[in-house]
């Protein structure tokens, strides 16, 4: 039975004039946040905002590199050479710890963005060309890594604090993996059953899939989404639930990886 | 008499495809690198070489942020806000801190590029927004200002550690700034010129405009251009007329200003 | 008395991801839509969804160009050069014009957006040089121009053809220019002091400022504004004021200037 | 016996302070141009240089449209969708059609650039989605296509004018396609392989393939590089070569393809 566990969101995803997301809202919710860092989306202002906004409210910042594309949002899959995939990912870090430091924070953790996230899980070499370069700026970052994913292997071979991530809202594969958003029932969007199947993942230590499997987990933090008013609602009940159920809602620790 | 001196140049100043500037001959000159941070030039893989290359010669790093302006090249004034000018100094920090650390490096110092520059010079408000956006990132940042401007009353100001700048071909008015680029006189080409001219400024502890007057100064450093043939050769027989003359070459200690 | 007037307000204002503005409420109101061209707000897609919906609706496209600077929206001073002027006019005219071209459109008209639109109130060098870009491009090109200012006066020493703008929220000083937007009284929110204010100005054929004095001008379109639901309310308002005093809502001719 | 051919360069590849390339010295060799646009290099004051020198030497203007990557140079693959990609090419299309107006000149051809081209090598929905953007903001134009590839299919399919391109330096599989750059022999650096390869492609009517397979081909350009001082000097040899065997060298008629 997992007790403790982490909520996890983006924020800080406006650019100049354009705002996006209930940041305030979700910060009311979440234990982590993972902040834009300029590429994708975010730029100084937006971000001095949200890493503030993070310290008042007591929430632990993450950083959220992204590929270099702000039309896309960093969602749009770029064929980038592993010298500037770390390249990228340790020049938005270093430019996020400089934002937190600047409000009086600190970047905690590190998790990837949009299309760099998606290719890392499926992607060793990139996943560990990403987590070089966070780890080269600063070796004790946490990496916020999907569980079952390549991600996770990165993280692990280098030896790194991680804390492992599961979705609230997104059905599993039998291999552990996120269902394609485009099958039926890939996305749940009925708050009960979130909740039912959060709570019993957190009591098995296991991923649920789909059709019921027990697939063990390392579980610390759980994945909330935040970009629409429906989206804050099942936030705050997946809260309410977990706290009713007796769980403990906290930062995780971001242990070092020992390997498996 | 000055017996120690720091040479500076700025470097790092492609862009993707683009390279600038002839960053190799110049390490082999400089004390002190200008690094451009991605805003106005530098992308995260030109800074990650450019930083590379400055650990390798034993070059001091420097952060050189700038507006944000890349086919301005930073040089085209815009009317920024206090807090925008506080924010994108330091994020253009934060990121050259991680893209040295990642090469084994570290940022030492910070000097405004360009348009930023310009308008900080007159702008006391403006320079020390900049200024407190670096501090607010490293406190121990040595701020490279330009001697008699609002650069240096801003750092003075705030207690910062700083390492004042004059520059090597560029005329001085009797007020002790430089002469505009426009007017006749102002660019100095003359290679035994500049040489006797920079000799006589350390040995009076002044600066001397071109009229001749000695105006007290702390000069902790000589701005070298890289951006031609011609201005490396400049850079390479001052350096040499320096070495000569019993002048010592090293980076500046950017002691603590007491004010004035 | 004035009887037939344009309606116009800004649209196409998003950037990938993020919306701006009330677009699909405001072309049911106005005759006239001037569309950001990318270097503000808007990109290739949001071009073209509010290209088609401006033809959809059957209200005249402008192409609606600002200086490259995406985080200020556009809104930040930049010294540019004229041919940078007359360049980026250009650019951003044909790439409104393919955009409206390729949903079955055209650009009637072009407005200058923002900071670059107040520098031409000001700097009739810059206003001309904005102008000649655009006419390079296009000759019939009508130019929106704001009454009373560098913008009227270049576009008439062009010879080219204009319609004059006035603001139905802003008051006007003796000068027959806009009020800065700091002093108190500057905008009006009052709906009904709008109206009356607007058709009292069209009765005239003049403006009137904020003392009273009547100004004869040239009143070809009344800017609306539609970035707040607010906004959208009072441009709705002063649409029902106008067809009930008997005024026609319908494009601009665009009659080419003879100078004065 | 191809008697008349069309030889065309990548031009205006520069950024903003940013060179690239050797314009000046291509114009003399070439008679058709490839401008970019903006997204991947190009700025409204490099591409107005660009359009008025190829103007002055009557070299044809062609569109260059590319992805929005400047760092990466448009090398870098992307996911677009269809929409996006149409968007973009039409876009750009009329961002070069305003510049070339700008200076005299007018846009004739349109080719893609980099990682966009290569893809539509292979993808025919996305050649025919960008064919498609440049075709609703131009019926007229041609397609300077890729002979033997999915963008010489998706042009015929429109029923466009189009253009065949093959290239100077690189080696063909059998399939009539490019070898892989990566494969040794794939590009060829020796001036009269390159010379006496070409002639006998043209005296075919025919690619010929590093196998020496004759694969009958539609040729109405090549494609010449100029951004080393060797490309320059092949180029130019290449051009003599041409001539000294009689054959014409002219800007290509752009027949409308009757397909297949």
């Amino acid at each position: 039975m997992i007790t403790r566990i982490d909520l996890n969101a983006d924020m800080g995803e406006g650019f100049g004039p354009w705002a996006m997301g209930a940041d305030r809202a979700l910060l009311q919710v979440i234990t982590s946040s993972n902040i834009a860092c300029g590429f994708h989306a975010g730029d100084p202002d937006v971000m001095a905002t949200a890493m503030a906004q993070a310290v008042e409210n007591n929430v632990g910042i993450g950083a959220h590199p992204g590929l270099p594309d702000l039309q896309g949002f960093g969602r749009r899959r770029m064929q980038i050479s592993l010298p500037e995939a770390r390249n990228l990912v340790a020049y938005q870090l270093g430019a996020a710890q400089a934002m937190a430091r600047s409000v009086g924070g600190q970047v905690r953790h590190l998790k990837l963005h949009g299309a760099l996230a998606n290719m890392a899980t499926q992607d060793e070499a990139l996943a560990r060309a990403c987590f070089e370069g966070a780890l080269a700026v600063d070796p004790d970052i946490i990496l916020m890594v999907i569980s079952g994913t390549a991600q996770l292997r990165a993280a692990q071979a280098l030896g790194a604090r991680l804390a492992c991530e599961i979705f609230a809202d997104r059905a599993y594969t039998e291999d552990g993996v996120l269902m394609d958003r485009q099958l039926p029932g890939a996305v749940i969007h009925d708050e009960d059953q979130i909740c039912t199947r959060i709570l019993a993942m957190l009591r098995a230590g296991a991923i649920i899939t789909a059709k019921g499997t027990h697939l063990p987990a390392q579980i610390d933090t759980i994945c909330l989404h935040g970009d629409t008013q429906g989206a804050v609602a099942i936030a705050r009940t997946l809260r309410s639930a977990l706290l009713d159920a007796g769980v403990m809602l906290q930062r995780f620790d971001g242990a070092r990886s020992t390997g498996r």
